[in-house]
């Protein structure tokens, strides 16, 4: 089947930094993109005219006869997916209660479907990437906060008002960290910015590590990528870390297997990436924590779809919504 | 609309000390009863004659015009529900790896569906009980562990094998109370016989406590019951108790709504019921663990099929699976 036979989508990844664009193929080959800063188009009339504008572009970009099916927007906060209706945005200002699909659909005359960006990237991954062949199973993305996506009977599993999936909240210590969420949310312990508050704290103590080393003595470039290169060389330390971040982790993926016994994880963002020793300690850590009927029976894998999981996924809203 | 006119299913029961069977019409209501001891009928030929024989004794009390759609047992165990196979059962020796829906269906020539027991429960109670006006719902049932039953879309979610719900494993502390299914599973710390050795540490502290009274002074007969009698009769170290157990499962609950945002928890078995005041401890200790956005759209309610939920249950697998 050539191009022109396929139904296409375009995904719009909107987030708090830069905005991307892509025309999607029904098998997920990205065709043509966009991107823009979101800071270049302020406020609801901005963004939408600058939509407007690239979505032409893509259009006069595509070939003629491209069969293009509808768009999908994926958001950083709280929407009704079925009322294509934005409750609020987490980083982005002038975004509250606002019907973006009606509104997008005026402006560009395409079918137009609103998520989650985190359900976005989930559909995108289970649809294209690492989970194309499960029915169940549950995407995580490691960041700045703990994002996951439900796939359960091959859907997109959004709870009683859209809002499923919250991962980065189940807690592994009743007695732990508070925050607006409660009490220890795992995310409280496993977010970038607290496991380069522990790199920090471990240098402080004194302890021999090569984590400064690797950064040139620059504190403000540690990062988790820091940490895996440093633990890759066989540093005790960043070791150690990377131990303590995968049992936290490894905890809240118990508790949500003892819940709905998916077929796997698919684990995206940053510090998965290149992530081989990662990936060997969170499995080990899952297998200490369930019995071996669940855990022989579960997969760990890390996503495929990369930087391109918002866009594609944004697509795959419309292409299967 | 009258009975002969309704589709009827026989609840087969199957518990570690007793087998209940019951005819139950398509309204949840329950038209004959049978129970035998388990042990008065073991291993499975012992099992499946003694009730081929209460299948048939149920027939002949029905009226004639009956219409018998099928059967559904519920068991203590792991099962596969799709092909009707028993994997183990937890208290019951001699069936291990047995197709019991073959061998039942071949006994009383009618349409067989095996499932765990609290499964059953937990769509009867989401079909006729409590949980009949939601479509995404958590059935938990208190007892010496905690079991749990999830509703999705309107049905009985089992997991990519059969063994989703296990609620009673969600980790509440990831440094806890190790058991084989990992470490500070909630029921380590809600499971009606950590209740009683909570009480008898309270009791042995010395503090002042009316618990030992209200047994005369017999404490093998301290119970959750006991417990809830006393934090009623206000009080304090049974209120303290109640208050840790609640918060506990608050824990979990808070970690399960993060992850599917059902519409509501119902909450079954011996403790649940009567349990005026472990319900609103419940409720605040949910909200003091989830942000307003989740407990406001959120549910606690307590089970109303109590002792019948299991054959009822039963019987709706038959009805409507």
């Amino acid at each position: 089947m050539n191009d022109s036979e396929m139904r296409h989508a375009i995904g719009i990844d909107f987030g708090g930094t830069s905005v991307k664009l892509a025309l999607v193929n029904e098998r997920g080959a990205i065709l043509v993109r966009r991107k823009f800063n979101t800071s270049d188009a302020p406020g609801q009339q901005g963004w939408l005219a600058r939509v407007e504008q690239e979505v032409a572009s893509i259009r006069a970009e595509a070939a003629p006869d491209t069969q293009i099916v509808g768009a999908g927007v994926g958001v950083p906060g709280f929407v009704d997916f079925e009322r294509g209706y934005i409750y609020e945005l987490t980083n982005v200002p002038g975004w509250t209660g606002v019907h973006l699909g009606a509104l997008l659909e005026e402006r560009i005359g395409l079918r137009t479907r609103i998520d989650n960006d985190v359900n976005a990237m989930a559909l995108g991954e289970c649809t294209f990437g690492a989970g194309r062949t499960y029915q169940h199973a549950v995407f995580v993305t490691l960041g700045t906060g703990v994002g996951g996506g439900l796939l359960i009977n091959n859907k997109l599993y959004r709870g009683a008002h859209w809002m499923a999936g919250e991962i980065g909240h189940v807690s592994i210590d009743m007695n732990g960290i508070p925050s607006p969420t409660g009490f220890g949310g795992v995310e409280q312990y496993v977010g970038n910015r607290r496991i380069v508050e522990r790199m920090e704290k471990a240098i402080d103590s004194g302890r021999a590590t090569i984590l400064l080393d690797l950064v040139n003595g620059d504190r403000s470039r540690l990062s988790p990528k820091v940490l895996k290169e440093a633990a890759d060389k066989g540093d005790v330390v960043a070791l150690e870390i990377l131990e303590y971040v995968t049992d936290c982790l490894a905890t809240a993926f118990a508790s949500i297997t003892y819940i709905l016994q998916p077929q796997a994880f698919i684990v995206g963002g940053g510090v998965a990436e290149d992530a081989k020793l990662l990936f060997q300690l969170l499995r080990k850590n899952v297998e200490k924590r369930l019995s071996a009927h669940f855990s022989k029976r579960l997969e760990i894998k890390p996503a495929e779809l990369s930087n391109d999981a918002g866009v594609i996924g944004c697509a795959t809203l419309a292409l299967i919504e």
